[in-house]
């Protein structure tokens, strides 16, 4: 999927930052990205107080290190782009606000299967994205998501609670269908309202011209079967239904 | 204040871990931070979630991530000394949670002001601990002092809160004496509750076989009377009587 400038005869932008629409999608995502970094953080440590153990507690607050440690490499990228980076990426807040409003884990349970969950689905779609745009916000892209190697301990706990009750599973199935729903619906909104951003995805300026491909319809449908299945495969992992 | 180990006569053991009261003291010392950095984690991430803008929740956050890297060096080092690292650990939390439940922030500005006063009061006091320990535990130890170096925001915080409302700054100014008297008095009570960790500090083994200073009773009180002039002065750096 990566970008074969060779390929194009027409002369490159000496940037495809150059490009005023191109620039605006990508500083949005930039920002997103960034939001929702210090969003993790907040749900992390939300989690960590629930923790029932000090060995857990320092597990999870390893992980909002890691994330913290991933809004910095991305923030030091935005300020390279915009000059109030914290004015602009304020904007993004309703979309995680909005998200987390709706997935409010009752237990510490669902807050690990959340943390789990969402943090490997926001990476496959990240991912995904990464393949759109130019190679060095490609890099930053793939190298914050590079997991937190913490995880592990999500699956035994998961997996042993089941274990003990087995109602349990049943329960977070649920909770894990309803998170992958409104992760959906949620980067649905996301792209219907900001125009430069569906355009770094789908296209609508001149692709060939800055050396990147675009996705059409066709490509949109293979990258949602693509993220549902790695969603199904990570609720197995849990010993969850998808 | 360092040992000046050539003064003595007596062969030097192996490694002053190598007598055992010596190294329980250490033990425990290292135990005490490490649940230290991780309350302060905690005590951070709550503050974070009061922060009024998102700049200054980023700062609060990156302090929390400067803390975390703290607790991973010294847990690194905990895991050579004992096998169960964290249930070590979590019979340190009633000091920490004692402190933190007769010192819990009514707004935003107390929860600065404690991470502040709070810091620096527990970074002089390991700083004054440090010179009684051997060259090795003297190094992590000063290395997770290395300050957060986020701290200037609180000042400026502080003392645009008191510009913009002067009565601010009396309210402040005995919530700081509040948080000393509460530092000392649990410091005492960890001293007087654990035999091995005193002995580390003032002495009570043979000190000069181990090639140690030891404190004695003038030393404790030249040693309040500089912790008590660190306070005075960020007090007065935040605007505040001390």
């Amino acid at each position: 999927m990566a970008p074969d400038e060779s390929a194009h005869e027409v002369p490159q932008p000496a940037s495809t930052l150059d490009d005023p629409t191109y620039r605006t999608g990508i500083t949005e995502l930039i920002g997103i990205l960034c939001y929702g970094e210090i969003s993790a953080c907040e749900r992390l440590a939300e989690d960590a107080t629930m923790a029932p153990q000090l060995a857990t507690k320092a597990e999870i607050m390893a992980m909002m290190a890691a994330e913290w440690d991933h809004f910095e490499k991305l923030h030091e990228r935005l300020q390279e782009l915009v000059d109030d980076t914290y004015g602009f990426i304020e904007q993004f807040a309703p979309i995680f606000d909005r998200f987390h409003a709706q997935t409010r884990p009752s237990d510490w349970l669902e807050g690990l299967v959340k943390a789990y969950v969402g943090d490997g689905l926001a990476a496959d779609f990240y991912r995904e994205i990464a393949a759109y745009v130019d190679p060095e916000t490609r890099e930053l892209v793939l190298e914050t998501l590079s997991g937190t190697g913490h995880s592990d301990f999500v699956v035994d706990a998961v997996r042993g609670a089941i274990e003990a009750d087995p109602r349990v599973g049943g329960r977070l199935a649920l909770w894990g269908r309803r998170l992958m729903g409104e992760a959906l619906s949620q980067a649905q909104m996301v792209v219907a309202e900001r125009d430069a951003l569906s355009v770094v995805m789908v296209g609508g300026v001149d692709r060939p011209e800055l050396g990147l491909p675009s996705l059409d319809l066709a490509g949109i449908g293979r990258m949602f079967a693509r993220i549902t299945e790695s969603h199904a495969e990570r609720m197995e992992k849990l010993g969850l239904d998808a």
